[in-house]
């Protein structure tokens, strides 16, 4: 085996190495505060390396502060800081935190706890627009039926065959066939997409994702090493088609593995590809050998006409992978997604197997059971009803509330609403304000991989617009005023 | 770094390395049917490695049915079989293949399928032995409680607070305080292992697992590209911790980031590690700054005395990731594990949210309510009893029917026998005839790294052993015993 010069076979440079050796001493105590360090030459001795690279150990762990150089003695152990957190914490040496994205996404799951907070972070629909009470009756139904559901463990790894069938049977009435047997029911549309990327890229490989882009879709991309390459997205028609051509035709394209895309009322620009823009995508991916990964979990929630085709539809040779869930328009409670897994499908199945076992037949039953009774597009036609209100009440509200200048995506479908608001205001920054305000959203920088979209925000219409949410977005709508306008200080005549 | 003679870089003992160079130019049609394959002397030189080392080579591939010996002529490329697939499935060029482990598991999965098979393949009890009535009830009483429940996306990623508190509360009876609200709760042990050393990890990293180990933790950690090292396991004591000591003091040492084991009931060769060998694991990793991941799913299942204490009892700074479910002891189909997430939990639930989103809460709020009854303590009562003499009459039924010189565990707990049988046996090509004779077993092979326990298999007493399951395993004797005598032709006699 070759290693080049300067490594170790772990491939980290030797004065790291080194460096982490000797802090890890100091962490452990075995070397005490203000103790000497061990000279440049007797390092270099003791660990078998050039006086260079020991000299650079030292300046690393020097800038660390966790030496200090004393003039003509050498570097000595630094003294330890006083620490300003609890000693327990401070005992931890290897707690993990969260970075970036993990850490706004918390707080923004806090915050939906905040009470009588205005839902409009997260992207879910109010309970109430669900049949619950249907839904319990089919479970009860199903219980009763299969004793079995809890004792046994699921077999079939891609879950519950009658599922599998209604689902194929929706699909069906949609315009696209797919055969039962294929499906593999999993987690939620998360594990689907987790599933998808896992199986088809290796760390290091490259995405495609559309801009703005579901931000789940750039974490799993994250935690997988795979890079993301943001192309545009109209917010009517979605991905820019010739954009992604360019971008494959030349030398960054050769990396590209997947595009990622929701077709369908995409989050959060609520753009939905025309039926030729789909056909050209599944087209375009063919020729250049990439897989299509399709996130269709809002393609059920159209405002009016038909159900909009899903991009597997134009799938010739399996390259498209379908991930969808019931989250968004029928049982969220019961965290059950699918993919259409194409050529992939015995190592979906795999992934699946590893990651997290069968998926529990207890939801998949019940679910199969209402799908079943044919009340799915009963319920549909009353939650599209509803959405498509809920989405022209906020979208009325925002543009009443919001500074002059403002844009505003008009959805045909879905129930997010994506604003732009004018240059100069950072919604990630006043985001925490939002939560005092008494509303919740989405900052536009967590749907860019490149930083974008920072005067941009999500919000959820999937709640009426109450009088609360009103008055709070009024607010919400001066706070973002008076960070535009340089304070022309008329507030106190005002007040007069 | 330091290879024994005889392995590859990756550990692959030579033989095998060139086998599989062979079998690609093969499968690839480098090296068509019928074609003369090179001498032993040509491969040996082209390879560089001994004449014996060519010979095992083609003999592999001569067991593998790959090529064929001709008399005086050497070997040739075996003929291929007519495919029985359809076309459309052979004109799909990236269609993505099982390899090694997941093709046996799949196998596996489709065995358990098979009407009629003695369940001695896939570790889960017989369903009779959990109380399906008494969950039932639960459940329908939490869906009545709570209407939302299906209708509302779980806002908490750690789960039902209900549930983490009676989880905390089972252990405390235990011995071991846990905080209930860092508990995480996942889809099954599978998903809180997958976390575990997701977190932990990086690819390339190392962990240490026991040898024998269960073949979900070698999956996972050759799915995130983590390397893993095994050390022996005693059939009573588990771990063997100087070994352990020897490893992590050594070079090999330095990259080990966990160790993955199950000290309570191990699977498959039932260890139950004693107090002081866990308190002194844990200091170990302690010392050298080493996570400890501890599947626990056996833990509530010994058949005599108290529940034995897990590792983590012993942890003081966080460095044990405990993980475990319910699906070997009350509920396999609910799909509910968990994690203790020591100083991770921050990461671990962002990974929880990367990879499945929430766990559905009916499923935790049915199993809070039957823990908060206090039924749970009875149905082990039971169940214990149940599984003790079910491994009795499974492991005496096997003493009768296995060849001489068959070794088989003593199990203290759980309901797994881990059975060796006289070399030259090789479970993994039999089990297809296994199948053929009416049960199902685990091979040996896929619970090493290192292509151990050729000899060995797994076999489940989660079932009482029926007329037609001992039928089963004296007709697998009798396979196995003619495996071994060099066929010294009594049959013909016999069925005179």
């Amino acid at each position: 085996m070759q290693y080049s010069y300067g490594m170790d076979d772990s491939g980290t440079p030797l004065y790291l190495a080194v460096a982490q050796d000797m802090a890890a001493l100091i962490h452990s105590g075995a070397l005490k505060p203000m103790e000497r360090v061990p000279s440049v030459r007797l390092l270099a001795r003791q660990r078998r390396v050039s006086i260079t690279t020991a000299v650079a150990s030292l300046r690393e762990l020097e800038q660390r502060g966790l030496i200090e150089a004393r003039p003509k003695s050498g570097y000595f152990v630094a003294r330890r800081r006083p620490a300003p957190e609890p000693p327990a914490q401070v005992e931890l040496p290897r707690r993990a935190r969260l970075a970036g994205t993990q850490a706004i996404l918390k707080r923004l799951a806090d915050a939906s706890l905040t009470p009588g907070i205005a839902r409009l972070g997260q992207a879910l629909p109010d309970p109430a627009l669900f049949p619950e009470a249907a839904l319990r009756a089919c479970l009860a139904r199903v219980a009763r039926r299969d004793p079995t559901l809890l004792g046994e463990y699921p077999v079939r790894m891609g879950g519950s065959l009658a599922l599998r069938e209604q689902i194929a049977r929706h699909y069906a009435h949609v315009g696209l066939a797919l055969p039962a047997e294929e499906l593999i029911i999993t987690n939620g549309c998360m594990e689907a997409l987790t599933l998808a990327m896992r199986v088809v890229t290796a760390p290091g490989d490259t995405i495609v994702v559309e801009s703005p882009s579901y931000f789940g879709m750039l974490q799993i991309a994250e935690s997988l090493g795979v890079k993301v390459i943001e192309i545009p997205s109209h917010p009517r028609d979605g991905l820019h088609i010739q954009a992604l051509r360019e971008l494959l035709s030349g030398k960054a394209g050769r990396d590209v593995r997947a595009v990622a895309i929701t077709a369908n009322f995409s989050n959060p620009n609520g753009s939905c590809m025309p039926v030729a823009r789909k056909r050209e995508l599944v087209k375009l991916c063919g020729e250049f050998d990439v897989v299509l990964i399709e996130d269709d979990v809002y393609g059920d929630l159209q405002f009016d006409g038909a159900r909009p085709l899903p991009c597997k539809a134009f799938d010739r040779d399996g390259r498209v992978l379908l991930c969808s869930s019931f989250s968004k328009s029928l049982a969220p409670g019961a965290r059950l997604g699918f993919i259409v897994p194409g050529r992939y499908r015995d190592m979906l199945r795999a992934a699946k197997h590893m990651i997290s076992g069968a998926t529990p037949l207890l939801q998949q039953e019940m679910l199969a059971d209402f799908l079943q009774s044919g009340r799915y597009e009963r319920h549909l036609r009353r939650m599209r009803r509803a959405l498509s209100q809920q989405v022209m009440q906020l979208s009325q509200c925002v543009q009443d509330a919001f500074p002059e200048g403002t844009r505003l995506t008009q959805p045909e479908g879905g129930f997010v609403l994506w604003v732009e608001l004018p240059s100069g205001i950072d919604t990630l920054a006043l985001h925490e304000d939002a939560v005092r305000l008494g509303l919740d959203y989405v900052p536009g920088a967590l749907f860019s991989a490149s930083g974008r979209y920072a005067n941009c925000l999500r919000l959820n219409a999937g709640y009426a617009v109450t009088p609360a949410t009103e008055t709070a977005i009024r607010r919400l709508g001066q706070l973002f005023q008076s960070r535009l306008a340089p304070a022309p200080r008329r507030a106190p005549e005002r007040t007069r």
